[in-house]
């Protein structure tokens, strides 16, 4: 891929996730967001948010790359002739939106058919965007820019480990999951996508989960290889079309993961 | 009290968390966070930046209020003349700090014998201060200024409940949390004393915990209950020695979360 293509999808990544911003940020922690189970018809706004800012990232993408396939949370999916694939999330993690943490995210990313090679992580309340790819690993946000590169951590016993939900997944994922945290020194939750960009920004060393989508995964994937870290699934396999996610630091951190979960998840 | 002496305190309050701002932010997300074991065979990290900053704080005080009394978790307590005490945690949620998440605060309160009277929530990674007490109820963030107003949930389930760890103190804590939070619609879990901010901006309605000291809890008290809501601790008795608390958006809420913890907890 030539650089000019390579500018043109950075840019183009930049503007989508510009244009989401005043989308999510005009709904979050608004009054009257969490409700669940509506009736047919009904007004949902996260639903309403989420979309408003799905259709103006696929605004910025059909005018800028109208040959490339988008694949979104929220609208059919549009085909391409590019051999290049948009694949997006408005806002991942809305539990977290419509509980007012700033923890839910923008996910960005473009891929060939091998897999991602460029994404962005935007928390637009907190005003931080999180790119990886194309040889760039970088953080910007309110103080200032900074360059993401993961931990060296080298054991469990060292690790701080991260996922979304006590309960990820079933059950058999779940006792998988507390084997390998019991090992860790640290275990915190909640963190919706925040999770993958605070291990790209080496402040953490492992984040669990299962159950994603492609469009949860191909952004953060980006990222943390971006910034040395490692993504699989819980073989060791591809991640990038979602299911059962181990991300780690580091190829040491990855393997010693990668034992305990591989294990436990067969049982 | 007079209306001097209330903006005495509040100001003094603010230039209390102004002057910590630099010192926990200095080395938050900073490479090889210096930790050490407090002992008791918990993981319980602390950080210079902790002292560092209760000492700023104790410094602003000392000039601005020498006869008030001091508490706070890191330094030793100093008495004082004026029947005031000042409760402070310069750095409360400190896993959170280490794990790199904005969920993390500086905890500055006064109170008179009674009780606290005044008190800040402040996150100076996001910007976020929020102020409860004198009539005040205000969020001074990124995004500008807001007052703060808990919901009107009333019934459990419709309601978003917080606590840190899914662990929540004791395994009889622990049980009565979670037949608590089996009857509510939503459990985030991870988010420090950022939980009762949320609770005070609107956007949860039950913040669950055990095991606090009274530089936890006594400014999200003041927050809180500025916002029109209630803290006490487990049976309805007063929460801001700390131990076990129960934040609720409303009365009504209050009560039905603490049937069931009153119940759950004399098991």
């Amino acid at each position: 891929m030539d650089d000019a293509l390579k500018e043109t999808l950075i840019a183009t990544a930049h503007r989508a996730a510009d244009a989401a911003r005043p989308l999510t940020l005009a709904s979050f922690r608004q009054a009257d967001l969490a409700t669940e189970d509506k009736g047919q018809g009904a007004f949902d706004p996260v639903t309403q948010a989420d979309r408003d800012a799905e259709t103006a990232i696929r605004a910025v993408l059909a005018t800028a790359r109208p040959d490339d396939a988008i694949l979104g949370e929220e609208l059919a999916d549009s085909g391409g002739s590019s051999g290049l694939i948009w694949v997006i999330d408005p806002i991942d993690g809305t539990r977290g939106y419509i509980s007012g943490t700033p923890t839910w995210g923008t996910l960005i990313s473009v891929a060939e058919a091998e897999g991602p090679i460029f994404g962005l992580i935007d928390q637009p309340y907190i005003g931080e965007r999180f790119a990886g790819g194309f040889g760039i690993a970088r953080l910007d946000g309110p103080h200032g820019a900074r360059a993401l590169r993961c931990r060296t951590t080298a054991t469990l016993a060292e690790a701080t480990i991260l996922t979304t939900f006590p309960e990820v997944g079933t059950s058999v994922e779940g006792a998988a999951f507390h084997a390998l945290a019991q090992r860790c020194r640290l275990t915190r939750y909640g963190m919706d996508c925040y999770s993958y960009a605070l291990l790209a920004l080496g402040q953490v060393d492992l984040v669990v989960e299962a159950g994603l989508n492609a469009y949860d995964i191909q952004a953060p994937i980006c990222v943390i290889e971006a910034a040395g870290g490692i993504v699989t699934d819980w073989r060791g396999g591809p991640a990038h079309q979602g299911g059962r996610v181990l991300a780690a630091a580091n190829a040491q951190i990855h393997a010693a993961a990668l034992g305990v979960l591989r294990d436990c998840a067969d049982g």
